[in-house]
């Protein structure tokens, strides 16, 4: 079994740097360098065995979704991932675990060209805490708090798949393996992110849910909102397994999607679409910013429909 | 007991900002400026409990040890700190607990005018990630591979208390609040670290012993190092507490001091007490760099002394 200084070696030897990395794993700390006139975004996220994977999860599952929940933060914000640490706490210093953990961290991490440039490894219950960092020109960083009233709610993909793979999983019956893939490997929607820059008003991922997630939106903007439940973008696959009643609660108040909501005027739907089906995403209007507080949801008869929670809290709740 | 978002409320609303924060806590990231001509210099630690602190240890201790630590790297590339996220696992939503934990972290915050940007809380086993983000001069970041032949080895303050204070903890005998105090309250040299910018050739920050962090100079720089044993700086504790030879293997191979162990040529030795001395700190010369690889130790009697162990690895012993 490999020593902490071995181990670290083991996952420096894998990392791609890059050039404004001045230096990486090996020091104190790393040093970076911001391009002038962009701003930094950071982000730190933490996962808990147990609690945001379900315990067999796989190590390349694990290390995947500990960097891409940290990305779609940062797609959040508008910004391009640059950079990242990672702490990582393990029972035993499992050198072939870590390796499987690196295969999908870093699978991802190449693929938005993120750089991992220091950390720690300690001994302890299994957890890990990715902090992101990622750089935005000045000012056009995509905030909670810049929608505005008549403003069209959008989200991005499809929503309540990894709540559907979920709620099978504590069932213990059939399971698609579909749902439970984007339960497992979530996508940051980095470029959709990018490319609404300048476009959105506001903007949040989902990761706590649809109706808490838009609800930090509508209290940061001071606004309310009306869902059209008939409109929420749903996937074939949950679709086929859990019917509109079964759905709207995994939509609402289920997490993990990793989807983006946000807002823009109606006038720039056009460009939306545009912008997002340049990156091969698709966006849906999902309802409309109104002045009067509250989330109003209505279901396709035009029946008023309440959320059953309020959203994912971590201390109020097990994943 | 409060829910996740009232935790965060609660944080939020004791911290003291920046004008260099855009956004702070409570958007899906924080946007920070770093200022034109400057590095970004980024640092990120774990503390677990029972294993980086006795469980026992008061929550505010383990708040301050927990920023201590990460503000302890970023003064040893003489950095000065500016921001940090925290991720902190609780087993329960306790807000007495956090609220002490704060006490502890704040305020060592506020002295170094570090200013909290963001980070996660979960439910799980007790642990703490910071990562703390600091400035630094372009080009002028104190690195571990500078290091010439010739260069005399330097320490701030006094070394061992902690691994004193730790001993006797494990003793379970008499104990010495002062050493203790000195393993929950590590005060971290960033006062010294940016003193010594543009004039230490290399620099390390003492949290696994001497021994081991001094290596990681001399692996850096790819030199040796003679070090006299009898000019290691011992606190009048210290020595109250052990004699020579209990101490030796406390202060080459015990963790935790978060002194600076640095490298300069013999002509900037006055030039360093003067800079040291404007902020209050001693520091002592204890050797000098070779060529030949390795870490030579001699007694006051002039024998070599063979340091017990290669230092603190988390995953090899428990603190």
């Amino acid at each position: 079994m490999p020593g902490e200084f071995a181990l670290i070696d083991r996952i420096r030897a894998r990392v791609r740097s890059r050039a404004d990395v001045l230096l990486g794993i090996g020091d104190d700390a790393a040093v970076l360098r911001v391009p002038a006139g962009h701003d930094l975004v950071v982000t730190s996220d933490t996962l808990v065995s147990g609690v945001h994977f379900p315990a067999e999860t796989s190590p390349a599952d694990i290390g995947w979704k500990a960097l891409a929940v940290n990305l779609s933060d940062l797609a959040a914000m508008a910004a391009t991932p640059a950079w990242c640490t990672l702490a990582i706490t393990l029972p035993d210093a499992d050198g072939d675990w870590v390796d499987a953990f690196l295969d999908g961290f870093l699978d991802l991490a190449q693929q938005h060209d993120v750089c991992l440039v220091g950390g720690d490894t300690t001994r302890g219950p299994l957890s890990i805490t990715v902090t992101a960092h990622g750089i935005v020109p000045e000012g056009l960083a995509l905030r909670r708090d810049g929608a505005h009233a008549g403003d069209e709610v959008w989200v991005t993909g499809s929503i309540g798949d990894a709540a559907g793979a979920l709620a099978q999983w504590r069932a213990r019956g059939p399971s698609s393996a579909k749902l439970r893939y984007r339960l497992d490997r979530p996508t940051p929607r980095v470029a959709a992110g990018l490319a609404l820059r300048g476009i959105a008003t506001a903007g949040i991922d989902l990761s706590d849910g649809l109706a808490a997630d838009l609800g930090h939106v509508l209290a940061a903007s001071g606004l309310g909102a009306r869902i059209d439940l008939g409109r929420l973008p749903t996937s074939r696959t949950l679709a086929d397994h859990f019917d509109e009643a079964q759905r709207w609660p995994l939509q609402l108040s289920g997490g993990d999607d990793y989807e983006l909501c946000f807002t823009a005027p109606a006038s720039a739907a056009f460009g939306i679409e545009k912008a997002l089906a340049s990156c091969g995403v698709t966006g849906t209007v999902i309802g409309q910013l109104v002045t009067e507080p509250g989330l109003h949801c209505t279901t396709p008869e035009g029946e008023d429909y309440v959320p059953a929670a309020a959203g994912f809290e971590h201390f109020q709740g097990v994943h």
